[in-house]
């Protein structure tokens, strides 16, 4: 592993997502309300509907999904961490429909919750602050040895 | 996020349920029997045979689905909190078959473990209970500003 | 649960795993490295290729899966215990295509990250040691009353 960061425990935070909010945006919003600028998390739920992404590695972009309709979240986790001078959501999510059969990727804006229980774990210690690399093409977090 | 709950953290136990037991009643009753009002859990490992459900949002109902083979758990977490006054588990999980694919949904009882590795994290604070919830048709937790 | 143990938190680390290393060896190495013995993790991110198993569990022994390609990483989570000695990594990953299409199962080494975002929360108490179980075939926790 590039050197990792060594935290101590924040605040923990149970709560429950807005029917009708933007998964990703609500998480994030409660995270700047509150100062959060490290954590860790997981929660499940439902969606009504899901946008979800692929990493295309060789053209470094990402290519959108979108799924119209409710589908249960399996799991979704991730962390958050500054980006921009801002706390900023990175999570993944599975989702399965009525059959169980599983769709997932990168979470992205516009998945709009039924129902999502989430564990919010901060974390306490060094910013941990995404900047572009060179060699993925995404927001990585830069950890100096 | 609707006024979430802060906890700090209580006891936390790693352990394994039963081969041949249920995996969603074996855990609630560890936590009954420990006295673990609220939590945070996650597992891995395999069952031999599952109960799954999806949520019918429109008609707020669950539908069953049986998986009667060998699957491993590819993820499953949840929480605990109380309902009905005792600790109940509510967890999602994912299973794959031998080439891999996946499908997933709300952990019902009936889904009996091969081998299952359990981290619990309880948590101290405010008892998170759940009560009807009318515009979704479920169980959820009612948190107040 | 057969009788699970308590443990207390130790040190968190956050951080990020090197594009083309391997993921179960690299987080292995890190462990090792650092002298944690018990933890609990979780990781999203993507993969240049993956190694995955399913459990054969009637004739006790693992099917192997090659999948040749880039995934994301849907979800990755397990635990870290002592096997002949040493700490051993145990995970299962939730992998996804450019369809969202999801395949998963027991991580194996030999899958390339591309990039992978881990959290590694070490747990700090009595030796989790793993040793061969009959009933199973798997080498799993023995946790005496």
């Amino acid at each position: 592993m590039n050197s990792p960061r060594e935290y101590s425990a924040g605040r923990r935070f149970m709560g429950r997502l807005s029917p009708g909010s933007d998964l990703l945006q609500s998480l994030q919003s409660f995270c700047r309300q509150r100062g959060i600028a490290v954590a860790s998390f997981q929660l499940i739920g439902a969606v009504r509907s899901a946008r979800i992404a692929f990493y295309d590695q060789r053209h470094k972009k990402y290519g959108e999904l979108a799924i119209d309709r409710a589908m249960e979240i399996v799991s979704c986790s991730g962390n958050i961490s500054l980006r921009d001078g801002q706390p900023f959501v990175h999570a993944h999510i599975s989702l399965a429909d009525e059959e169980g059969h599983s769709r997932g990727g990168h979470l992205l804006p516009g998945t709009i919750v039924f129902v999502a229980e989430v564990d919010v774990q901060e974390l306490l210690g060094e910013a941990l602050v995404r900047t572009p690399d060179q060699e993925t093409g995404l927001p990585l977090w830069k950890i100096e040895p």
